[in-house]
């Protein structure tokens, strides 16, 4: 008898990233081995690998708060990654933002140890107040984690984001209004060199539950994700049930596949702009109206977007609106005032062409 | 002492799209009675519009449920349109839904008349079934209002649709989770030639009711849009403000906003794949999977999904699963057989080749 269909579910999920993670660890090891096209033949040395060191099977770790996800997960990893000569290890990170934070980071690490992960470490970290709660406990997570995958030389972190949680980001983004990167949620594959990884991406939050029930795992309630002063629980247990209510049930799955949808259409589109950028500039490379104005307005903006943020707009401050006011220079000119953008970048058209700026 | 503030906002909207409509219409009447470049000189004909009949000054309907927002757009047409020689008309579209609706659409005949407008009629409709109560009542509408356009010869037809309507239409376009082009929501002009019109698209519906009260006009709540069995009347009053609760009171301004991002990128990416597509097809005619492959998703997603409606599947049965399906014989071939897709239309990789027809 095989294991239950949410265990074997999360199994089959972690599976298949490890998977990709051989494939390109071994290409990579390929790749580092060889040598360069024509240099083959006419180099002398040796390759330098030292020969008695065997290859060192690759890490891949967890990043597991103790929550049911990231519980399921943490199950799922040492379940499998042995089976495809990996190392599995595991990271949980202490925000320090309730009492007993840290005995709450121990009881996780031995959980971890318990399913046979190691090395597992706990990392406690200072949470700060730039761009909100949420945001600023997140920030401190990755670089937390971050700091432990190159400690301990992991391949990869795997994340328990589920479909649930994409479907909540995908709203977030639906607040701001600022167009398809903003809907296009969390990626797959993400971070320096494709560090974190999101096995559960398509996989239902009810599975990872399950998954843990039916494996006798304890797992730990985050207050937070219940607490109405975050955003995303809000969502969670108001927001998305009201929506499920009036649209169906369908409507978490709806959201994810528009985050993949959104995903491709924005890089396409920013591919399309960063080719289209070089064309619109005249030889001193600055903006040319004439050629701007004849491009489709979804390739124009985001040319004048990327503008602002080189020339020092930070990119969390620069919203649609203006981008759209920048826009009217182009395709409503009447002799507009430069236009303030924030980071003191100033936008004005000058003799047929957009000068973008920190003034 | 100027209008109440709503009721200039009201007016500010519709004169600024009967001024759009009066530089198209002097630019095509321009068009018409020109020459094409290169003939004017050879030409030996006389211009063919007759000298006598003098040109009819436009005429501008708009169509009016007898509810808050398009009684509010009837009143701004019947204020702007004389100053700026538009004659304006008015049609209701009895649905025959209710009992009563005759006596009801005989009332807002003579609302319409009081305004001033002119001329204005009644239009009984039989709705359908047709993918549901709320598509068909609107595919019986639309028939009607063209019709009610080619036989009083209108330029244009208002309809009141509002950023609240926008932003609940967006939100059933996330429903669909079929990506960008969903979206999109209601454009501002639409319909063949253009003859349709939003010029309420960025004002919310509380102008255009409060619009009303203050010039006193009388305004019929259609038990429709309360009505819970209505997927719509669900969104806005539940669905809407359970996200407004969670996101805070920007979230139809953001969904809106949302809608322009939206169709500003399918219309590029349509563009790209309709310019793609001519590159990526072999001298017979077929998709090269090669090529296709070398594509970004988004746009060879789009291409596929233009190849398969071209061959006879239902633009509204293709879902964004069926492509996928379809992608994957190009981005993950195993040999797999041939896929089946709305509409009796089989998609199947042969010798490199997709090919696509119905079976």
């Amino acid at each position: 008898m095989g294991p239950h269909p949410a265990v074997a579910a999360i199994r089959l999920a972690v599976r298949r990233v490890l998977h990709d993670l051989l494939t390109e660890h071994s290409t990579e090891r390929h790749r580092d081995r060889g040598s360069a096209p024509g240099s083959a033949q006419t180099s002398p040395e040796p390759p330098r690998t030292a020969p008695h060191t065997p290859p060192q099977p690759p890490l891949v770790l967890v990043a597991c708060s103790g929550g049911a996800d990231s519980m399921a997960l943490a199950s799922a990893l040492a379940f499998e990654a042995p089976r495809l000569g990996i190392r599995a290890g595991g990271v949980t990170v202490d925000h320090g933002l309730q009492p007993g934070s840290d005995t709450r980071a121990a009881e996780v690490v031995l959980r971890l140890r318990e399913l046979g992960l190691d090395p597992v470490e706990s990392a406690a970290v200072t949470v700060g107040r730039d761009g909100g709660p949420e945001a600023a406990a997140r920030d401190a997570r990755y670089a937390a984690l971050d700091a432990a995958a190159e400690r301990l030389g992991a391949t990869a972190i795997l994340l328990g984001h589920t479909r649930d949680d994409q479907a909540e980001t995908v709203l977030l983004g639906l607040a701001r209004g600022s167009g398809t990167r903003s809907l296009s949620g969390m990626a797959a594959v993400s971070g320096a060199g494709g560090r974190y990884r999101r096995p559960f991406l398509e996989l239902d939050r009810q599975t990872a539950r399950k998954a843990c029930m039916v494996q006798s795992l304890p797992v730990w309630d985050d207050p937070h994700n219940s607490d109405p002063a975050y955003t995303r629980s809000r969502l969670r247990h108001e927001g998305l049930p009201a929506l499920e209510k009036c649209l169906g049930k369908g409507v978490v799955e709806a959201l994810a596949r528009t985050a993949q949808l959104s995903r491709d259409d924005a890089d396409a589109l920013d591919a399309w702009a960063g080719q289209a950028e070089a064309t619109v500039r005249d030889a001193a490379g600055l903006l040319e109206c004439a050629k701007l104005y004849a491009l489709p307005p979804a390739v124009r903006r985001r040319i004048l977007r990327r503008a602002a943020i080189e020339a020092g707009a930070p990119a969390g401050s620069l919203f649609a609106r203006h981008i759209e006011e920048v826009d009217r220079l182009i395709t409503g000119w009447r002799g507009q005032k430069a236009i303030n953008l924030p980071g003191k970048v100033v936008a004005q058209r000058q003799g047929g062409r957009l000068v973008i700026r920190q003034g």
